[in-house]
């Protein structure tokens, strides 16, 4: 067994010395295969190792992103072309929103009803306080750049990541309990608000950087094409779908349903984008509005669940997002004093901004405390609106600088790493909750 | 329900009319966002459509691509940058490569050695029957092009599609009869004849493009490197894959095998590709070596066969191929008569080519008609060949011209559409090999 292990030393050696052989010459399409391979591996080993460490994958996922995209530092630049090539950002691109459409495809619009007022109250207060202390802080920190950036700033804090809220909550067996269901709908909620947040101040700096002004008027349109989207295809959504496969339906030809739902998704994606929203925005709207009763008859003639057949999609595609977010982080930038300053006080402002969650959420069994620590993961929303950030541009240079980019992506790995382990501890004190553990009396004793 | 049907019609304008908007503003991000949306679905429905003529509907994806491609003859200009905007371009070489990919898991070495002697002899015989007929055709029809396109309209020739030819056998029952057997066996042994064909093909273009020429060393060399890739694909890939498993089976995290199958199968490409041999070669070669075996610890703690996992992305991506391939076809070429000519010519030899095979296929309960007839669409691998042609440059122009281009889709579809029902007739005529239709002595009657 030991000689076994040692001899696949040689194999690394090979696997590295072809890297440096494939940088040199060849064609571009083989090399995006390579990147795609070690990408592939990367995300999975560094998942494993964080999964080891009881930390999400998809940390080790962007951690396998930072390592890739700063191998450059040790020398070893045959790799540096993924970070803008724009074959792979298409695949990432996919990938970003194939995920929203999986989530939007597990939440619907009863489940956020019935979890009502106390969740509704903690993302409207979950997004707002956040909001204000980000943009106070970044620009009592970096005085010298505009009002968008410290807006940006504010909108990147607001948002929850249903992914890793969901992923504890589920590892932890307290998916069904009320406090779980209060954060799940308050983060399916937060999600909603933040997209519109982030399509008015995309759009507030696109006016600005086109010579416009913030205009009260333009905002109040950006936001009134943000609703009337998201109204249009709440109320649209159920009869276009059920039409769309209906006439699947009557296809003769294999394999129509995944080709039907990614062309609704990637068609709504595209009218988002259209008014002005983040494509991302539509994805997550088409899968929130596609019920699974008007594909049942295309999922029993063909005998797979659409979200099994999504799966290994989002198992190739979805990865590629994390590791090129993770890629783009530059290492170098972290020598940088302020960069960490303001990594550390970003993390402070994204923490404390969401226990306020925790004041006002109500309603029986809910555990208080762990509503605001569940509360804490930033996780992907926060990534995308720090990569939306980076590609904007305002009089020349990016709304958000590879310093803040740096910092940001910081406070989402600190936030995310943070929260399993505080949130266990807290639910497991409030085991009340459960009828195996704890006495009752001590569920809200926390608070 | 009259009226339902008739209130389709707003959507279809209304989507014509966003196609065409989109194709003015907006970024290009989203155009490729409809343009995948809008290949996935007309692949489908024409896919439908040939499906119910009897014909199989790879036929329907590339007629999809050609009616897409050739929209602007209409005057409607706004899909015309699928044609060769890369990152659809990356797609579909994904797509292609997963769909080689699939093909060699299907197949394996044992399967190939069974069917043994009687499938090499036809697989050879239909090797170099179609190329020297493909050679001698085009250079008497289009004399003023060099032999390097004879040469290639040679290999174009001589590949069968193991696909379109399984899908037939599989359809009338039929996969597992002698005849069928002989038939597959030899359809595996002339892709990777047919590979190999296309590697040195493509090399002596090259050279020829670089100012060398025809060189015996040289084509021996590429020869030698492309039985020697396949040799140590054949060698290694058992110890290599089983090793590879064996590292992703330690890892914790969730869903290993489907992203070690993927980095496994472009990693082997990308070596194919180094060694002067095309990215499909080592796909298919990957797919070849790996074997069930080594992977089904996996398989069984996923509770998901790899297979499985690959149809959906495949759903997503081998379409983008075909589409591609056929937007590519410039109809106006048709209005050429030599275009038309050439097609045919090419047709009644890729046809009579292959005929020669059931001279030499043998064994009991072989039906030997049913050989040469099984042995005639070229499908997709004739079309991937056309396709390497279209990209390859000797002299400042293409060696596969627009006007060859058309005439070899043409002579694809005509060979492809042809084969079910001839092959279907003639197979029943030999009913014999089945115990339950006709008697036994039939079966020879048609040789």
């Amino acid at each position: 067994m030991r000689r076994r292990r040692r001899s696949l030393l040689p194999f690394a050696v090979a696997a590295l010395a072809i890297l440096g052989m494939g940088a040199d010459g060849g064609g571009v399409d083989a090399n995006v295969f390579i990147a795609i391979a070690v990408m592939l591996a990367a995300a999975k080993l560094f998942g494993d190792l964080f999964e080891r460490l009881s930390l999400p994958p998809v940390l080790g996922e962007l951690f396998a992103g930072i390592v890739l995209g700063n191998l450059d530092l040790l020398g070893f630049g045959g790799l540096h072309f993924i970070e803008h090539d724009p074959q792979l950002e298409l695949l990432a691109e996919l990938g970003v929103v194939l995920l929203l459409f999986q989530v939007g495809l597990e939440s619907n619009l009863a489940q956020m009803a019935k979890v009502g007022a106390s969740a509704f109250v903690v993302a409207v207060v979950g997004v707002i306080l956040p909001m204000a202390m980000g943009y106070g802080l970044h620009a009592v920190l970096v005085p010298d750049r505009t009002w968008h950036t410290h807006l940006f700033i504010g909108a990147v804090l607001s948002a929850t990541s249903v992914g890793i809220t969901a992923r504890v909550f589920k590892d932890l067996g307290k998916i069904d309990s009320p406090t779980g269901r209060v954060v799940l709908g308050a983060a399916v909620i937060d999600d909603v608000l933040g997209l519109i947040v982030l399509a008015v101040v995309t759009g507030v700096v696109e006016a600005a950087e086109t010579g416009g002004s913030l205009d009260v008027v333009s905002v109040s349109i950006l936001v009134a094409k943000a609703i009337g989207f998201l109204g249009l295809a709440i109320l649209l959504g159920r009869p276009v779908s059920s039409r769309l496969y209906k006439m699947a339906s009557a296809l003769r030809v294999k394999h129509v349903l995944l080709a039907a739902s990614l062309a609704f998704c990637l068609v709504i994606s595209w009218f988002a984008h259209l008014v002005g929203l983040a494509t991302i925005v539509g994805a997550f709207a088409a899968g929130l509005v596609l019920d699974e009763v008007v594909f049942q008859d295309l999922q029993s003639r063909e005998m797979r669940r659409l979200e099994e057949m999504l799966e290994p999609l989002a198992e190739l595609l979805t990865p590629m997002f994390f590791v090129l977010t993770g890629a783009k982080v530059d290492l170098a930038a972290f020598g940088n004093i302020d960069a960490l300053a303001l990594a550390g006080a970003l993390t402070v402002a994204a923490i404390i901004g969401k226990q306020a969650c925790s004041l006002v959420a109500f309603g029986p069994g809910v555990h208080k405390t762990s509503v605001g620590l569940g509360m804490i993961p930033r996780g992907e929303v926060g990534l995308i609106f720090a990569a939306v950030g980076l590609k904007l541009n305002l009089g020349g240079q990016p709304v958000i600088s590879d310093t803040t980019y740096a910092a940001i992506v910081l406070m989402v790995m600190f936030t995310t790493m943070v929260t399993p382990p505080v949130l266990a501890w807290s639910l497991r004190r409030a085991g009340g909750e459960t009828p195996a553990a704890g006495p009752p009396d001590e569920a809200e004793s926390l608070t």
